[in-house]
């Protein structure tokens, strides 16, 4: 996608370095840094430099790459499983880091004692991963674009959290069909959740959409419903952190609440996400695990004062205590379909096992 | 209700002076403000140092009695109507507070030429309203504490917004019955919603309820379905801006989707709120305008600073649009009963057609 009209993608290689885009400065400042080796490039997983699920499955897969080019040849591959488990441990529930560690360690392995093929090999798998990545995007925008088209010119999209490029490669999930509408000349215009209470929506997903010249405007969360109700809005679109075998969906808190609302005003629902994220051993929604975070990012809100320095402020009284789910799961029943690079299919048993990549483990 | 354990109201009468809370520097300080004068009254309800209909209606009839008590003699008349003029000026669409200056106005009236006895009355007049507002709030607490007595004892509830004492003179609307089983040692629990954009519900609403000792949480409003789809809330309180003719209820933006996610969850939904706030003349839901408020309150968040200053820090990008409803209707259908001072009845034309006060204009 373009930064200042420049294409850009969320992380790459450059001449043995992992460059990514600085997230946590986003939107205020947008700054390339430079991870000089695996270790740099696992600290800027763990310290969220870079975040969102594709994102993260690349800059893991060129963290290995880079590990294997300064790998001796003497040791190689004790140093190479050394750094793959420094790179694992950043982000220890990540699906997809695990993929993208996995996909450039498999090629390794095949090239059994010969280290010199193995780098070679290492760095060519890792850029497939991310071209991987960055293709299925794409293909959902081609995909989602097709279907959406279908419901009219000038569609007025509603959207959760950061389902954009920067949490992918490039393209990325929810936002990839409104990119393919934008550039085929057929006008749709974003609502924005500013997505408490980390604010995805009005951090990232609100750059995103501004620097690619898409229509927008921000809103409270709470004002979703609203819009819903008095028809604003035409369609519903997110991303997904995890798909059950069922068709149940996790995505960020508060989709769950989107959805109810897209059906009680007969709005369509869409999830769009790569296969990567369907976990078929996961039967239902109630199997997934929600991740309960630091209560303090529901007490403060982060920012740029007026005076240009990044801070936090405190909302709520001193002593206060919050409850904060990362997560919620939004019934297959409120679905209308799920858009991926294989198809978009209903959301169900069928419709997901007619897409996956892996056989479910339960059945 | 008590602050730091010493009985308190958000305004009042004092020698001549209105003291109210101020409200703006809420919950990182609690500091009570003079108005010496109803021009200084005036302001402080033109600037929100006091917020809520039943606190605005309370300031604004003591701001008559203000006045009242600095008329001269000679050109005692219009120097009262300047001033009820003025104040009424200060907050144009609030519907309390031209009662509350009406009710004094009459008050002064009744007494013709008797200009001294027309003070004593304008006094007496104005501390009946407020007296009247806390009472009516009382009665809801009671009659709301009742019924959700009913639903069992370790009540977890949830409410939206600040409809607590705070936004009245004593006791609050939606809050009443959480404060009244508290007292009676019921041990209720509350689900604070933060309130996107103005965090009423983090700044007012936790505040007030660690006053009281109300155990609770503050989430993010995006958490509330969640919450309410895995059993943890066994009811939604909310207060009300205004009450249409058929039940239907106007209030803080995000209302709506806690109330659809109450229903898909079976949870029972009550609207809390004195019958002064019932629109007689308002027939449905439909024909009550919402207001949009500044988009500032969207792209940015206020709060205190680690080093104590109250700042705000923008959260979007320099350049975004923001949308900003600052209300939303929940359907009578989604509502389980209305709690008035006057009785629990249900969202339709018969039922509030039974407790208010004025005859419909539209039948």
């Amino acid at each position: 996608m373009r930064v200042d009209g420049v294409p850009t993608r969320t992380v790459w290689w450059e001449g043995g370095r992992v460059r990514m885009i600085e997230q946590r400065l986003l939107p205020h400042r947008f700054t390339v840094v430079d991870m000089p080796d695996h270790h740099a490039t696992a600290a800027a997983i763990r310290d969220m430099v870079v975040r969102g699920a594709g994102a993260i499955g690349a800059t893991g897969a060129l963290g290995v790459a880079q590990a294997a080019q300064a790998a001796p040849d003497a040791g190689f591959h004790a140093f190479v499983a050394e750094a793959a488990t420094l790179l694992r441990a950043t982000r220890p529930t990540a699906q997809n880091l695990f993929a993208g560690i996995d996909a450039v360690l498999a090629a390794i392995e095949a090239d059994g004692d010969d280290v010199s093929r193995a780098r070679r090999d290492a760095l060519a798998a890792a850029m497939a991963f991310c071209d991987d990545d960055a293709e299925s995007c794409r293909r959902i925008g081609e995909l989602g674009a097709e279907r959406l088209a279908g419901i009219g010119a000038g569609l007025r999209v509603s959207t959760h959290c950061n389902a954009g490029w920067l949490a992918f490669v490039d393209w990325g999930s929810a936002l990839a069909p409104v990119y393919a509408l934008h550039r085929a000349g057929a006008d749709p215009f974003v609502f924005v959740d500013e997505t408490r209470p980390r604010q995805q929506g009005s951090q990232l997903t609100a750059w995103e959409l501004a620097q690619e010249g898409v229509p927008h405007a921000v809103i409270a969360d709470n004002a979703t419903g609203h819009y819903l109700q008095r028809g604003a809005i035409d369609v519903v679109i997110v991303g997904s952190d995890r798909i059950a075998a069922n068709g149940d969906v996790a995505n960020k808190i508060g989709t769950y609440t989107s959805a109810l609302a897209a059906r009680a005003a007969g709005v369509p629902f869409y999830v769009a996400a790569p296969t990567t994220t369907i976990a078929a051993h996961t039967a239902t929604g109630g199997d997934i695990p929600i991740e309960e975070r630091d209560g303090d990012e529901v007490l403060h809100a982060w920012g740029w004062s007026d005076d240009g320095r990044f801070l936090r402020v405190r909302t709520a009284p001193v002593g206060a205590i919050a409850r904060n789910p990362a997560f919620d799961v939004t019934p297959a029943s409120l679905i209308t379909g799920i858009i991926t690079e294989r198809g978009i299919v209903p959301p169900t048993r069928e419709g997901i096992a007619r897409v996956v990549r892996t056989a479910p483990k339960v059945p």
